[in-house]
């Protein structure tokens, strides 16, 4: 069942290019005029290969894992919220619900291996691995095999959604130290400027954190590819989330990045194949510290800088409507010559 | 028909900012991780006066004048752009037009005194002063009863208005030159820090409009009382919407204010009456760099920096959907207890 690593082509059109700047250049205001809503049209149109882009079916893909770093004490929050959120989400109340409900938003949970079993119900996707993780900070969080396994998981899920866009989100207690750690080590960086207060740490809470993860690096010290640093900080929803990035770059669909955390799955799909990030948006510059170098690293310029902190996919849903605007001022503003507006040099 | 300037009560009321604070508390995140969407749900659920806030027919005004000061060369564009662009608002084809019918706001042009005459028709509202202000630097841009008039026009649009949310919206060639006026005078900024390139002049265009504004902040160096600065810089779409603003704010609707243009008249009305800045969302930060300091004399914190200089009300409309998002949010989202999601102190 599990499929190797896909070979992302490089989908840079300089003509095509050239076309939606022009139809851009051509519609009624100053040139730029629509400032960085022009850059996000341009990649849109780009990705679907069209001067007339349409988002069709977007879908927002929420990935739920428990971390066995977790019971080192790395979050605010016990491992037990995990599954508790995962049922928030199926039931419509928690942000990410409201948010997609609100912009039309097919929201899909999979359940990546999450502590406790859920009984089958509609919007939820069973590809468990197993009850979480290991604890990073004993042994790998995955074996290879499963790391591998979940990245096929990944894959196969966005495989059987339909549409041209995929919203990226998460679910995990303890999420933001894989991230972190991802990001320390692709990214070679000191895990200090990787840390932050994830869902909420008190000051001693960020000192245990950074003490934990320093553990972690040094008991991985070796690792260093792509897929063995995945495998050894985890998680299970972040290695599933790695393999819908590819999946849905090889389809070229829209990918809209939410977080920290799915920033660091676009990470480790950037490290093993860099066009990936060609396919994405990144929808917002979350408060965690890390988030900002993170992008750095994927070369993405955030649409929305909210202080925002909760993950789930939510910042990707509120820079949704962003989204569509781009496609609707390709396709709907008239040109000079269509609305009888004079030029700048007339 | 002109009527005086309305009296806009303080609306702060601690008791409802707790309740609403502890509504956002209760929600299934983690304290504050909804960053600045928190903060505007706030705001919104304080305008409103309830913990519930449901926006209603917003509403999307756009006031047209035409300024005696753009035969100066302080704008890129010729002033026939103006009446062209209503025509393009009206037709649809404008980012104005585009972005409005994206998000369900209805769309209204007011002619506050365009240099050309308007057919009537669906959309449209005649509130013409005159056919384009006087030159500002030769003389006011309107008289006293001008301006009084322009006023009471804004806020008789707005009294006929249906719903209780307005966005602002505005078109009118020269009309930066008249909130960089403004922001000088009722700022106590050196014109420097106020000018920018609008809608797209070259260096030596930019050097031409500092220069013309110098000449016109001399010629009017007594004029300081709001109103009078008004009169003097012009222009009538800038008096309709600072009526506009009044009559929003003495309603109690969510106001919510484009760029520069759009902030300039909700600067004179925070002049005239403090408080009406209690009921406004700040969109958006534009590239025009005195809009950072508007918003800094106005204390709003914009939602959105996309690097926009259109105007039309298009930053307004692109921000909508996170008002939307900040109600649903309230209304919406589960608590800790009712989804059984455990605290971080559990």
């Amino acid at each position: 069942m599990t499929e190797p690593i896909p070979t992302i082509p490089d989908i840079s059109d300089a003509a095509l290019a050239a076309r939606l700047q022009g139809a851009l250049d051509n519609k009624t205001k100053p040139l730029g005029a629509l400032g960085r809503l022009e850059a996000l049209a341009l990649r849109i149109g780009s990705v679907l290969g069209t001067e007339s882009p349409v988002l069709e079916a977007p879908q927002m893909l929420v990935c739920a894992g428990d971390h066995g770093l977790a019971a080192r004490g790395v979050s605010a929050y016990p491992s037990e919220v995990t599954w508790q959120m995962v049922e928030n989400f199926l039931a419509g109340g928690a942000a990410v619900s409201v948010l997609a409900r609100q912009h039309g938003l097919a929201l899909t949970v999979v359940d990546c291996g999450v502590r406790q079993d859920f009984q089958p119900r509609p919007g939820l996707v069973s590809r468990r691995i197993a009850a979480g993780t290991a604890d990073a900070s004993e042994g790998p969080a995955m074996t290879a095999a499963q790391c591998a396994q979940a990245i096929a998981n990944g894959r196969e899920v966005v495989k059987a959604l339909p549409g041209n866009a995929l919203l990226l989100g998460e679910m995990g207690i303890g999420n933001s130290s894989s991230a972190a750690l991802l990001l320390s080590r692709l990214g070679g960086l000191d895990i200090d400027a990787c840390i932050g207060i994830g869902t909420g740490l008190d000051g001693a809470g960020l000192a245990r954190k950074r003490e934990v993860l320093r553990q972690v690096l040094a008991l991985h010290a070796g690792v260093t590819a792509p897929l063995d640093a995945l495998a050894a900080f985890g998680g299970f929803e972040l290695a599933t989330l790695t393999g819908a990035v590819l999946q849905a770059a090889a389809e070229r669909r829209v990918i809209v990045v939410d977080g920290y955390i799915a920033s660091a799955a676009v990470l480790v799909a950037q490290a093993l194949q860099p066009h990936v990030v060609q396919r994405c948006v990144a929808a917002h510059r979350s408060a965690e510290p890390g988030h900002a170098l993170m992008l750095e690293r994927l070369g993405l310029d955030p649409l929305l800088q909210l202080d925002l902190r909760l993950g789930e996919g939510s910042g990707g849903a509120l820079a949704w409507p962003l989204l569509e605007s781009a496609c609707r001022i390709l396709r709907e503003m008239a040109s000079f010559e269509s609305a009888g507006v004079s030029r700048k040099d007339s």
